[in-house]
Order: structure tokens, then C-alpha cells, then sequence
């Protein structure tokens, strides 16, 4: 890719069931020119989350679609290289929805400005970012847990996941994990601090999980769907409190048939589903107490890069599959 | 039945499945004597209601099982027919869980006392009793309905439901029912004044469905679960909230595979299930609000109601199929 060109990635096709590289079309373009008021962003980091298979499609979703032959969505951090705009001067760095391309124009709105030596640009994109944010919401807005209570996030290796478990921890909790592989277990219960991980493809999804929670669950923060929440469904404690963040399961395929939603009355269950968008006035504590926690340490991360946009297509498919540890991200210079 | 003898509703045997007469058994036992402290109490009116089917149960509930061989378990308004308790005298009137039996005795605990005078004694066991606090704490506390809001209620021309509707009409809101049969539409729209009532027994609860909420649905009061439910979480707007008081559908059989809880998480939808007795501090304003409607006229009800306690297993079962309109009781005198 040269670098006086701009690569971009379109949505070429719209997916039925699994994406794959060819719904996607890499291209070559000029690099714009800022007009009034304007920004040019060299983007840096992409990040890559499953929000945007919903966003391949024409459905209904929580969020507008990306039209065909529209450059790909999604957040990433960049440099301003250059500015019409007084708000922003070259050198700046920025976490924006700047979509999968190499430079993107701005106007500055809905752009942070982030600092490199508080954190590593690449942490903005997850635990400082939009994926902490996530998990920093939906665990204590509405899961809402006190000391003593037990918290299981799926996909607990994940960006959302690994930080949901360690503020629960930091909050005096029980925090048990489920990830696909003996690996990713090892490293939630490793590197991550989790009490316990649950090794859902080991086949004993449910004796693992009532070994692991001996006193049922309080607090659910679910990321997957399908089977595995229906069987967490069944473990659910009385006055449970349920954030629904993603459902990657059945992204890809036909609703998984539940079979357990009477735990939700049996249990007087609060389920929610939410957005981390929806509510931005909760960004800027979260942003505090997250930069804190990674600047002293405390609070870790993993990361799988991807390097080039070249590369995005196949690593976003293999994050649907589960293929990344930690947060995904494509490397753009 | 001799008024010398009490006549009692044992569980005789544990359903599989839809229950039968032959799951209960009627004795009769001599009139017990209230001991140091102890009320015995005259039952006038046995209130049926769905929830009953899952005491008759093995399994987990949100309350315990019943006994084989131990009276049915029951809300009942009674009269003080005999009084060892400071605190109660002969002629008071008594809504209790006093069981499916003629006769109760009672240490007071857990105890009202009701004036009939304000409203029919029948009554406390409906519009101005649980099923009417049920509907009034599901509504308010968990729907929260602002007006113009749409708001739907399955079950709507029962005890529960006719209450969820009423008062979402008196709070401003557009009222939709669903309700098995056009004979129920009629009273759903004819005399609780529900603004559309669905026939889900008419074939196309979708289109009818569409057809009723225009503008979809941001309050949802279920109470049935199954298809039924599964096919109103497809109908849900942003933000929408889904108050979970009963799953009658699922009471007997399977449960229902639900398809659409990705709603939740597109919708942003909160969901949450509750058992009127789980906050008893909600119950003086809820009576208080429900008292004063039926006093005045405003809040309608309707009552089906079998005569002598013989026929209460009969009656329970038909509550179970949608037999009854409205509040089902068993008047014992």
C-alpha cells in the first residue's frame, strides 16, 4: 500500500450467515483533502469488534448499516496530519469512528483527544476505550454488584471480558470467566485474576459452571448467547441482575431457541440489554477510573494484532469465530 | 358439606404435565379450635390464580412447594368466627392465606383487615387485592409508562390483566390487549376500555399485532410467555420495558423455544421479573390507589365464579385454559 494513496475497505456484499472476505472489497484512493473546519487523520490503530457484523447487514439493528460500497465503520485512533479546524492542531491524537481506511476527514465531532504517554494509543481502543467503557457500564450500571456476589462474563478473554472480571474482582466480588480453550482460560485465570474459568468447549458446560459458581450466580454479563446463556439462565440466583451486551452467537446464524427464560420470572431477574453509546454522559467517570487503573497497572489487557489493512477482512472473521485473545486490532503504520 | 365438618383441598399427587381432579383430594376433617392467640376464620371467597399450578411442583419455584397430603395453598377473604387474639374480634372480615378450606385458623400474621363496606368482599381477592397490586406494581414500578406510550398486556381480560390496562389508560397511555377468544376482546375493549384487543385464537397474532400498535410497543406486561410473548418481543421499540408476572403457557408443558431475545439487546429492552409479595412496602399505596377506583366506579372488574370448594379443582384447571373471565373464586358460604 503506498503511502500516497489512502487504502480502504468497503462492504462489497452483504454476508448471509458467516462473513467472508470476499463481502468485503480493498481499495486504493486519493488521500482527501480537508475543506473548511475540516481534519486529515492518519489512522494508526483500527479496532475491530463484533458490533459490525450487525452492521453488514440490511436489517434492523441498533444502528445504522453500512450501505454497499460504503467504507467499513469502526473506531480507531489516529494523528491529525493536518487541520482547518482551531480545535485541533497536527499531532493530535485522536480516538474517532474513522472506519477502515488509512486517513479519514473529520469535522471534530464525536473525537477525543487521548494522550500517548498516559497509555498506549492502541489501550484507546480498548481497556481506555470503547470495550472498558462497555464493561465498566453494563457491570455497574446495571449489574450492579456487591462484595461477596458472584459475576460471570462470557467471552472472558475478550477486550469487554477481561475488564469486566477484573472490576469485579476490584469490587470484592467472585469473578468467574467462560472462554472457548484450555488458553484462554489459562490466561483469565492467569493474567486476568479471575477465580474461575470455564472451558465451554470442554464439553461440561453445566457441571462446570455449577462447580465454579457453588453459589449460583448473582450477576451475568453476556456477551455470547445461544446456548451458553440459556444455560446460565438455569443458574441464575433470586433478584439476579442480567446485562445483555452482545449475543455473537446467533450473529451469524438462526436464534438459538431458549429455553430457560422462566429463570427470569422464577428468579424476579433484571435482564438489560444496552448500548454503550447510549448514554455518553457515563464516559467520562469510566474513562477516569479505567486511564487510572492501566496507567498504575492494575488493571490489564491483552491484545491480537493484525498487521496492515490488508489483513482486517480475515482477522475480522476470526474474531467472530473466536479466534483473537484479547482485544483485535489492525496496525496501520 | 355439613357446616359441622370442615371441608379441605389436599394435594393428593404431583401433575406431569396439565393437572387433573385426580391430583387433588377432598376430606373432611372436624372444625379445628383456635389455640393461645389463634383466629379461626370463616372463608367466604377462595381466590384461584395461575401461580397455584406451580406449588403443586417438585421443582424450583419462587415459593415453596406444597405438601402431598397438605391443604392447597390459597388467598381467601374470611370472617372471624372465633377470636383468642387481642388484635381480632368476631365479625372482623380477613383477606389471608387461609388455603382451600372452609374453615382456617390464623395466628394474624401476614393478615389485612378489609371493609366491606367499600368494596364487595370479592373484591380484595381482585381488583383491590393481590391480582390488582400485581398489576398495579408491574405497571408503575417496573413498565414505568409515560403517556402516549403504548402498552400491551397478555392475559388481558383477567384478574391481572384488566387492571394493567385500565390503569395504563388512565395514565395516558394507548392500551392493547390479547386475550384468547372474541368474547374476551369484546369485554377487554367493551368494558375495560382497551383501545385494540388481539384474539390470539384468530390466526394472525402478527399482522394483528402490527395492526394494534402502530407505533410498536414500550411497555409489555406478560403474563403468558410462549409464542405468544416470543413473538411481542419482535414488536418492541427502544428502550422498551417488559414487566414478567407469568409464563401460564409454559406452566403445564415445555417450555416454549424463544427466538427473539435478540431483541433485548437491539432494543435495549429491560426486562424484569417480580412476585408481588417480594416488597410488602408497595402494597398500602397500591390498595390505597385500587380501593378508591372501585369504590368510585372507575377501575371495572369481572369475576367467574364456581360455587363450594368440590368444585374448586374443576375451576382451577378451566383458570389454567383461559376458562374464566376474569378473577376466578370459589364462594364458600
Amino acid at each position: 500500500m503506498s503511502s500516497a494513496h489512502n487504502t480502504q475497505v468497503l462492504l462489497d456484499s452483504r454476508p448471509r450467515g458467516w462473513p467472508t472476505e470476499a463481502n468485503f472489497r480493498i481499495v486504493e484512493t486519493p488521500i482527501p483533502e480537508p475543506g473548511e473546519g475540516e481534519l486529515l487523520v492518519r489512522v494508526h490503530w483500527l479496532s475491530l469488534d463484533p458490533y459490525m457484523r450487525g452492521r453488514m447487514n440490511d436489517g434492523k439493528s441498533y444502528a445504522a448499516k453500512v450501505e454497499l460500497g460504503e467504507v467499513m465503520i469502526g473506531g480507531a485512533v489516529g494523528e491529525v496530519v493536518r487541520s482547518n479546524n482551531p480545535a485541533f492542531k497536527e499531532g493530535d491524537f485522536l480516538v474517532g469512528s474513522f472506519g477502515w481506511q488509512e486517513y479519514a476527514l473529520s469535522k471534530g465531532n464525536g473525537v477525543m483527544k487521548v494522550d500517548p504517554a498516559r497509555a498506549p494509543l492502541s489501550a484507546y481502543l480498548g481497556a481506555v476505550g470503547m470495550p472498558g467503557i462497555t464493561a465498566y457500564i453494563g457491570l455497574l450500571d446495571i449489574g450492579a454488584p456487591k462484595a461477596g456476589e458472584t459475576v460471570v462474563v462470557s467471552a472472558a478473554s475478550g477486550a469487554v471480558g477481561c475488564v469486566v472480571g477484573q472490576i469485579a474482582k476490584m469490587r470484592g466480588c467472585r469473578a468467574v470467566g467462560i472462554a472457548g480453550g484450555a488458553a484462554k482460560c489459562a490466561l483469565v485465570m492467569g493474567e486476568f485474576g479471575f477465580d474461575a474459568c470455564i472451558d465451554y468447549k470442554a464439553g461440561n458446560l453445566r457441571g462446570d459452571l455449577k462447580t465454579a459458581t457453588p453459589k449460583g450466580i448473582d450477576c451475568l454479563f453476556e456477551n455470547v448467547g445461544g446456548e451458553i446463556f440459556d444455560t446460565l439462565l438455569g443458574r441464575m440466583n433470586p433478584f439476579a441482575r442480567i446485562a445483555v451486551c452482545g449475543l455473537i452467537a446467533q450473529y451469524n446464524s438462526a436464534p438459538y431457541p431458549m429455553q430457560n427464560i422462566g429463570s427470569v420470572l422464577i428468579n424476579r431477574i433484571k435482564m438489560q440489554g444496552f448500548i454503550v453509546s447510549d448514554d455518553m454522559s457515563r464516559w467520562p467517570p469510566a474513562l477516569k477510573e479505567l486511564g487510572g487503573l492501566v496507567a498504575t497497572g492494575k488493571l490489564k489487557y491483552r491484545e491480537t494484532v493484525a498487521n496492515g489493512l490488508a489483513a482486517a477482512p480475515a482477522a475480522f472473521i476470526s474474531l467472530l469465530k473466536g479466534g483473537n485473545f484479547g482485544k483485535q486490532l489492525v496496525k496501520l503504520t
